[in-house]
């Protein structure tokens, strides 16, 4: 891994950057994996003169070098070469939150501009950062850490700034929804679904990151940030797994006219954000149900402007590069246009919720029972109970007796009152599995 | 109609924005319709401090005088008094090209930044404007020209501008758009929906410039300037009417698995434009063949982030309304940060291209015909000479036989090697109606 300076250059950053106005802004790549080279092919390819590529910093050079790279790239191992460099912008493409943290501060604080498209590092440090950058007159840009190419966070901050946005909601994970489409159109089980995922490059060997919603929430606290002006740190958002979803129940969706997809969402109501991240029914006809293989999906809902759907690749090299590009063109406008920019109002984001994942939905429980008589009785008791009122009860033909999958549905309640009666009914001795519990959005 | 100043202010333009920097900007907004009493909703509810309304221009000013209107602002119906306002924003929403042209040429050579909704003014003269806005370094913005509050122009401006795109196609107008939603929903004529969009207020009592095409066109060139970088005349693109669209064409597109949309498309293939709008076959799984009622719809083509779509309210007071707000935000930013701001680089829209309809494309051809022995003969026969392959044949049975509908659908072709096949069929004497033509596609 590069170097990380513990030496930070200590020249007012702005002067450097004002120096070069009339020159080509000066771009340093950091992380030449698959992003990163697309961004350095569009760089060299492209035919704006107002960039320029000057280093390439990543581990194993000499195996990284690429012929199409212009000759006088320099090409290092050693960040604290970039840092002592006078390149006017950053690109940190390695990712995780160490050691990019110190690398984006150590960037910041020798006056150099960053873009970059670490999701983990904006969602758990993004407001400090923007604030490092704001008071050190540089610029932060991170428009490629969610949805990939969909220009959704660019969005955010242009075209719908002037509504006052209350919810926003997506397919976040290419991995996720091309296993729960998989299952859909061949109604494999999940474990041969993760499988071919792997096998094609879709999911890592360990995909629990993605599978379990580590990395969707991740994007909904930088969504809730840019979007809804929240503070959240994405540990405190709730994240089911898609694991449990069987083939069984898109043939149970499908009864209710919907499918299944992981939904990662946000609500600011009042002082609370509701936010969860997990599999959900959506009805087959909404933009969400048809979202296919590894789209992603954002709608925001504002109070003006009604809902607006991004629909478009969420990952790959060229896209997530395009995401890249644009902000770096973006901060080199500025830089070329004024000599102290701050492009981020920080003081937006200084609303820190209660996060709660407490929605009130309908809700889909399927069961895997041992059949035998008076379980529907049993169920509808402990439901009773709780004062939960069943919509219906779908049971489809054809299953063995042994294992045999069974659906509720429920009239809208909230989850803190669902929860009770489900860990009641997880103790009955009939039940083969624990109950699969999905919220069904409208 | 306010007066338009022939006598613009001459005082340096850039010098005073930056006096008034620490201050709130200062908006004076020209129109007072339904977009315009929304503008001014959003900017006086809003709790943004760093926006003032100061002007309101209309006619008739005593009638549209709103009691939720700051006491502080101006009402007037000269346009003069803006001009010679300090006003640092004027927002156009009179629509048209007279004399909105010459009120936006006014303000910006009174120093003023203007904001803008009017899609014809861009269409026709937004590189001339931009142009001139550049020279007195002010700005010109236009985010709610096309679409409304669906942010497309803006995600060009950014979020996209990294890529290099090919191509792009929209659902532009709604009145079109509900229109042929509502004869595919409810299998009505083409004259009854059109009375129940105007009875709802979705088409004007006069519709020709949406159903023809002419209010798309104008759109479509300007997402041509902003996302193709070409200058294109709106007159130059070819516009087809859907007012030929019946009932039938959704009967006999649904067995192709499509449904028609009035699609606007742009493709820049080497030095050639290829654009029009017209009905259009789509597939019914596709985001065209999904766009409801009044939504707007669009898709962008990139070399490297393949295709994205924009989808929401593509009209309506508060949705076009966000869009001008956002506008005034991202100016207001500017004159806040930098005394000579200049946003675009007009040097990026100098390419004008040749265009053309020539589409290749498979087709829709739908006959009105007497029914009488050999027909689908003489048909093919003309086809044949012409060198244009049948794909399919269409009959669908219960229709008179002294109207009665049938389709050919044809290999892919270009439009110009068809039109002389479709000049001979039209003089045959079964046919009642001329051929509906429509491209299919995919």
């Amino acid at each position: 891994m590069a170097k990380i300076s513990s030496n930070p250059v200590e020249d007012a950053p702005a002067a450097q950057s004002s120096q070069k106005r009339d020159a080509a802004c000066r771009v340093a790549l950091v992380g030449f994996g698959t992003v990163g080279r697309a961004v350095a092919k569009i760089l060299c390819e492209g035919t704006d003169r107002s960039l320029r590529l000057t280093h390439i910093c990543n581990r194993n050079i000499e195996r990284k070098k690429q012929p199409w790279v212009p000759a006088d790239v320099v090409w290092t191992e050693d960040f604290q070469t970039v840092l002592s460099s006078d390149a006017d912008i950053v690109i940190e493409l390695i990712g995780g939150l160490s050691p990019a943290e110190q690398m984006v501060r150590g960037a910041l604080q020798a006056g150099k501009s960053v873009v970059t498209a670490n999701k983990q590092l904006i969602a758990h440090h993004g407001p400090d950062l923007l604030q490092l950058a704001n008071s050190l007159g540089c610029q932060l840009e991170f428009g490629a850490s969610v949805a990939g190419g969909v220009p959704v966070l660019p969005a955010l901050r242009t075209g719908l700034c002037g509504d006052r946005l209350h919810g926003i909601a997506g397919i976040l994970n290419g991995t996720c929804n091309y296993i729960l489409s998989r299952i859909e159109n061949a109604r494999i089980p999940f474990s041969e679904a993760l499988e071919e995922a792997q096998a094609r490059g879709y999911a890592e060997a360990d995909a629990s990151e993605d599978l379990d919603g580590g990395d969707a929430r991740a994007k909904l606290a930088i969504l809730a940030l840019a979007g809804l002006q929240t503070r959240v740190a994405p540990e405190t958002i709730r994240a089911r797994t898609i694991r449990a979803v069987d083939a069984v129940d898109f043939d149970y969706a499908a009864e209710l006219g919907c499918t299944v997809r992981q939904i990662s969402r946000a609500d600011l109501k009042g002082t609370t954000l509701f936010a969860e991240v997990g599999p959900s029914l959506v009805p087959i006809s909404s933009p969400f149900g048809r979202v296919q293989a590894n789209q992603n999906l954002v709608v925001t809902s504002g109070q003006y402007g009604g809902d607006i759907a991004f629909l478009g690749a969420g990952a790959g090299g060229d896209p997530t590069a395009v995401a890249v590009v644009s902000d770096v063109k973006f901060v080199a406008e500025n830089l070329a246009a004024r000599s102290n920019a701050s492009r981020r109002d920080v003081a937006r984001y200084v609303s820190t919720p209660a996060t709660s994942s407490d929605f009130e939905t309908p809700w889909y429980l399927r069961f895997f029972v041992r059949d035998q008589p008076g379980i529907v009785a049993k169920l509808a008791g402990i439901l009773a109970t709780h004062h939960l009122n069943i919509d219906a009860v779908l049971q489809k033909p054809g299953f063995d007796k042994a294992t045999l999958p069974f659906v509720i549905t429920l009239e809208p309640c909230r989850d803190s009152l669902l929860h009770p009666a489900l860990e009641q009914m997880s103790a009955l001795d009939f039940a083969i599995r624990p109950c699969l519990c999905l919220p069904i959005l409208r």
